[in-house]
């Protein structure tokens, strides 16, 4: 992982946001090569999602919404994370990401006695560090007798006596915990003059509601018919606590969202697993390996009560296997909760029964900034190659594939001082430049600068050579995965762009 | 404007933000076909500034940044609008937005007497409202003599001794009206836990601080060197106090903005000169009529201390002419200012002179709902057309370029009972939408076919017939501005689209 944050910063992919100012914890910046990669990943799920299909239109609501949009849809009550205060330092922490345990020593007259409690932060050695710290604290009190092993619990699972005796990590001392509290993680705003409770709104924490919301106006004009979808590209924002893994878990993210209406008396079930097989196949076409892809489905006992089941397509990063894709089955309780809050009904009529009804929906919902890692995560590799005098010299490489790669093809004269060569090299690039994004390079040896390519995920290099000026016009055609070379003509190389990139 | 405005709602372009909530003033949300215009304006802005030239590379920074960013660009300080208060309605003003006048009659004797002081809000008879309203406070207070014109003042040039006299254009009396204070603009939320004045962050107002502040990481991994321009588009937040136009000033919208950093000593107002012609040429290439277009160069009086000129494209919307896009020539205040808050040096060296040196920048900066409004303005047209018959209908277009047409061709079959013009009609049809946003339709007459695409600006209808299927293949080409018609083969479809939509 670390290798690939490093990559991502060496060569331009992502920043941390205002860097020079110490950074911003939970936000990031794409550089030159991150934003092409990120665009890239955004217009093949719109020519894939929205173009290139019949039944779905898209959307461009916006971030900031009418306030009521949040109280219908549950995020004002519902979307929150359980805080706890230290009050001595002021420290805030997640309560489910602060563990305990009561430590408990059994004497020689086999009675159980807990001599206090240890906690900790969640970490990839939580309970390792809790058994360390009742360690310690046995032999700080000099307890005589056998030390239970831990029992790993999180601060939601405390109970209300044990608030006072759980000890604060930043402090190491019981009595300044408070009790959890709910925390709204929607970012909060006041819109137009006034600063009051009147004024308040909130940065969307989901694209998914401008869909519902306007699920009306797009029937009432978009010619569309059930099934049909409407779909969403846009930033969305959540105060999370604890900002992670990168770009994985951030604070400002973009999402690609579509909701999928259907008949109430429709198959539901058929339809999530034609949008599970879809979600899946796209990420396939984009070059995620389908070994580092699996299906994980919510337990029936964890969902909400409207939910009528959700799969997660899960993505093996070196961090975990974690959520990249959620496909859910979300009945019909956004557009009721619509309706009953605005007072707008959100019906259709079927012609064939003559009774109006609330569609219901499928939402597949994944982050462009999760697949964009994924790709980084999944294409880096270092290899060991031989170079042309043979001697075996470490390559990076990112197998992108050709339809997200940042840089199409590079466009290389296999000399910088032959006008000739450079010349063509230049016209070439110039005409690939009209539909592709190309890179010219002249600089340092032909080998150096296929590396350089690799490195950033090209997936071809054309070198213009003397072959090409003084005989048969084709260029030498250098592909990134295998490294092998081939001469090409100048239609056959837009032929084969054309049938790659799109 | 109020027809543009309808056809926007009507035909799913345009909607208020949560309308089934009764709106939130300043927020827009874009329907199928808005989305798709939207996109194409900012893809033909990204392939034009970025992908086909060498020198600018993209960027995508986080909307909210690290506050010091905003005080460090003078945004905390300066980026307010003065607003007023009136304490019995609780309403609030902005103060360059509320007129008032003396009300001044001259008696029979020659002495001129000041019998009090009317006030109104901007509107496009504000002078005439303040006339007729010291009309009416003559008559009321009987005062004889004759009445001076009005002397139409904004609240910001009031007197500290009127404030107390301006009637409020809430009451209509005066005492209730504060004095000017400054409001800033800059949405504002609180990051992380806490929710005090140590967590305050902003929305940014503008994009173009991500392009300072990244800098140098982008000359540091970008592989870039004077002169050379970084190039960002997202959307920017302003609190604005009266939204108005339309989207032309909302309070969410979404920026094209470009920083093109040149050497101290360069000749950076042929430079200026060089990107307002790019600008202008740009819009020239996406349909805007030169005739709306204009410019405005800002008068050096009203410049910030370091600017050195800016100059906007204006154009001529139905509510007046307006900037569209603003080119200015800010010097090197911006990364000075960066340099300077972060201490982090934002110099490059220069290899003839041996000196480091802070670059210049020139900045076009473009709102991307500005140029979609100014799209569907300047295409809106009403013409009256004879039908097959001869009887002479209207029929509404909009003529917008085929780059930016949300939708390029429709896909038509001359009846809809036929399957074998159906079959042929969906075969182009899929085989032209996996390059183009294209659209089958086979309901209706074919004359109201073309009227439904002509209202959203098709540039092309292509129509299967006998003659397709039964003699030479070719499809009927129907051109909307003209509402010519001719022969055209698919390879000819192809290649007209590939000349015309990139």
């Amino acid at each position: 992982m670390d290798s690939i944050v490093a990559l991502a910063k060496r060569r331009g992919f992502i920043f941390q946001s205002s860097e020079i100012y110490g950074g911003f914890n939970g936000f990031f910046d794409y550089g030159p090569l991150g934003s092409e990669l990120k665009k890239n990943i955004r217009d093949c799920w719109w020519a894939d999602m929205v173009r290139r299909r019949d039944d779905i239109v898209g959307l461009e609501s916006s971030i900031i919404m009418h306030p009521k949009v949040w109280e219908a849809s549950g995020h004002v009550a519902g979307f929150t994370d359980p805080l706890v205060d230290c009050k001595v330092s002021k420290q805030r922490y997640r309560a489910d990401q602060l563990f305990f345990s009561p430590v408990v020593v059994t004497g020689a007259d086999g009675v159980a006695q807990t001599i206090g409690y240890v906690s900790a932060l969640e970490s990839e050695k939580t309970a390792a560090d809790l058994q360390a710290a009742a360690e310690t604290m046995k032999r700080k009190k000099a307890v005589q007798g056998t030390l239970a092993p831990v029992v790993v619990k999180d601060f939601t699972e405390a109970r209300e006596d044990e608030y006072a005796l759980i000890p604060s990590p930043a402090t190491g001392e019981p009595g300044s915990l408070t009790a959890p509290r709910s925390f709204n993680m929607m970012f909060q705003t006041n819109v137009g003059a006034m600063t009051d409770a009147s004024s308040v709104a909130y940065l969307r924490p989901e694209t998914a509601q401008g869909m519902f919301v306007d699920f009306k106006n797009v029937v009432d004009t978009g010619r569309v018919k059930l099934p049909f979808g409407i779909a969403q590209i846009g930033k969305s924002f959540r105060n999370e606590i604890t900002p992670r893994n990168f770009i994985f878990r951030s604070r400002e993210f973009e999402q690609m969202e579509m909701e999928y209406f259907i008949h109430e008396d429709a198959d539901w079930a058929k339809c999530h697993q034609d949008w599970i097989e879809w979600c899946k196949n796209w990420l396939l076409s984009i070059g995620l390996p389908e070994s580092h892809l699996s299906l994980y489905a919510h337990p029936k006992e964890k969902l909400a009560f409207y939910s009528k089941g959700t799969v997660d397509i899960m993505f093996q990063y070196p961090f975990g296997v974690q959520e990249l894709w959620g496909i859910a089955a979300r009945g019909n309780y956004d557009l009721g909760q619509h309706a009953q809050a605005s007072g707008k009904p959100q019906e259709l009529f079927d012609e064939a029964t003559k009774k109006k009804f609330v569609p219901h929906v499928i939402e597949p919902a994944v982050g462009v900034d999760r697949i964009l890692l994924a790709v980084l995560c999944a294409g880096y590799a270092e290899e060991d190659v031989k170079d042309e005098k043979g001697n075996v010299e470490k390559r990076t490489v990112l197998r992108l594939s050709p339809r997200i790669a940042p840089v199409k093809v590079a466009v290389l004269p296999l000399l910088k001082n032959k006008e000739a060569l450079t010349d063509r090299a230049k016209a070439l690039y110039k005409k690939l430049q009209r539909r592709y994004a190309v890179f010219y390079d002249e600089a340092g040896a032909i080998g150096r600068r296929y590396r350089r390519q690799d490195e950033i995920g090209t997936p071809w290099c054309v070198t213009i050579d003397f072959d090409t000026i003084e005989k048969d016009g084709t260029f030498t055609l250098r592909e990134r995965d295998t490294m092998t070379q081939k001469r090409i003509t100048e239609a056959d190389l837009f032929a084969l762009l054309d049938e790659q990139v799109y």
